[in-house]
């Protein structure tokens, strides 16, 4: 039988607020057995840019990753934040490791292709971009792998990429040697039923409930994507992918995803 | 016979330029057998801080770290400069693993005390900062480790340190194992007889050597704690300890210190 292996990605929401983070990292530090811990950005970057008076880019609605916004994520994601999360779990006794994708080439991405839209230098993951065999190796070191989402395409270039989408890759890639737990956290308890009731989650989702629950419109926005990483990485062999609020991730309510 | 080990050093007078940057680490890519850098910072750091319209704090005309200036140092120290060396390491075949102290507890200082200056986030180094045995492990996995100056105190606290003291100390802590060979890398060929003349190299420097040199005031300023760390790493096992030009690394003109 494959050893469990739990995976945790975080996002702005709880990174921007300081206690918020550090009450999920005391529950993080008590999980036992091998963990893994992705983090998204948060406010930083964009309000280091406001302050140094510089416009972020945007097509669509969408930011562009210019190079002055590439070197300000790699900035905040790779150094502040992720050495910050690193220095706290130490202090609470787990053995963690910053990495972006550059560092030991655990994620080589590749620049996201220029059609209608330059996105500028986001990275775009593949089946063969997770180096599972040396995160496989920093486990068996007791070490706690924390990985912020930049990356880098192996011909010395950074790339920023979105941190939901990494933590579904390394997911799929330690499916082979693990059976993984993917646990998405957020402000909410998990996936509602309602957006404007809190308490209405809905524990099991299926592939099947998936497809009617997007069709009714329940399901949308920004869970759209969340989703569809989550059942990707189902379809490839990762066990279980849980949807719940980063503050009560012991706790019983919250959202399982499963293929049937 | 213990096997060898290179550890090179670099400071802000090469990371401020990038062409030399890049000639310094391709040069050293090609260094064979296991090996370790480490980096300073450069100006990045107190740029940003004008930019951000943040006088730096000085007493005795050192700066002082408070809060603000290491989180920029942190940003810059751990994540751009740090990741831009790691992506482009990675870029000529060479497996760099981008750590600050914090990461895998590499490194474990205690804040400054405070006695009549305050120089706030900075960590001093003891015998038993450095975990030696983390560091020989991910040697034998091919990573070659990228040490930036950041730091941390166990408790949650980063930390800022003196690059120059950080490899001396890893140098030190890893000189048990292997036959280390640690590098100072500058923007001049070695210690000079004569500042004025950039060809007075001296080729071999003994701790006898030292103390004449130091009282004669030839050796002064700057290069005064890099010696005090260079003879206090080869006090305590450290084989050799060579002063040289970070783009001539391979080159035959450069000054060699040892005990005798």
């Amino acid at each position: 039988m494959k050893p469990e292996l739990n995976i945790f990605k975080i996002g702005g929401g709880i990174i921007d607020h300081e206690l918020d983070l550090q009450g999920f990292l005391r529950q993080f530090s008590v999980i036992s057995g091998p963990k893994i811990l992705v983090h998204g950005g948060g406010k930083g970057a964009s309000e280091m840019l406001t302050r140094l008076g510089i416009a972020p880019r945007m097509v669509d609605g969408r930011r562009i990753t210019d190079a002055v916004t590439l070197d300000l994520v790699t900035m905040f994601y790779a150094g502040k934040t992720n050495k910050q999360i690193v220095a706290y779990l130490q202090s609470k006794g787990v053995n963690a490791l910053g990495l972006s994708g550059a560092d030991g080439n655990i994620i080589k991405a590749v620049k996201r292709p220029v059609r209608e839209v330059d996105y500028g230098f986001v990275g775009d993951l593949s089946e063969k971009s997770v180096d599972a065999e040396l995160l496989h190796q920093f486990l068996q070191l007791q070490l706690t792998p924390v990985l912020c989402p930049i990356n880098h395409d192996g011909h010395g270039q950074l790339l920023n990429t979105n941190a939901d989408t990494i933590a579904a890759s390394v997911a799929k890639a330690l499916s082979k040697k693990y059976a993984v737990k993917l646990h998405f956290c957020f402000e909410k308890r998990g996936v509602l039923a309602d957006v404007a009731d809190g308490d209405s989650v809905i524990a099991k989702i299926t592939l099947a409930d998936y497809v009617v629950l997007k069709e009714s419109g329940i399901i949308a926005d920004g869970m759209l994507p969340k989703l569809e990483n989550a059942f990707d990485a189902l379809q490839f062999g990762v066990e279980k992918v849980i949807i719940e609020h980063a503050l009560q991730i012991n706790g019983d309510v919250k959202t399982t995803l499963c293929l049937t």
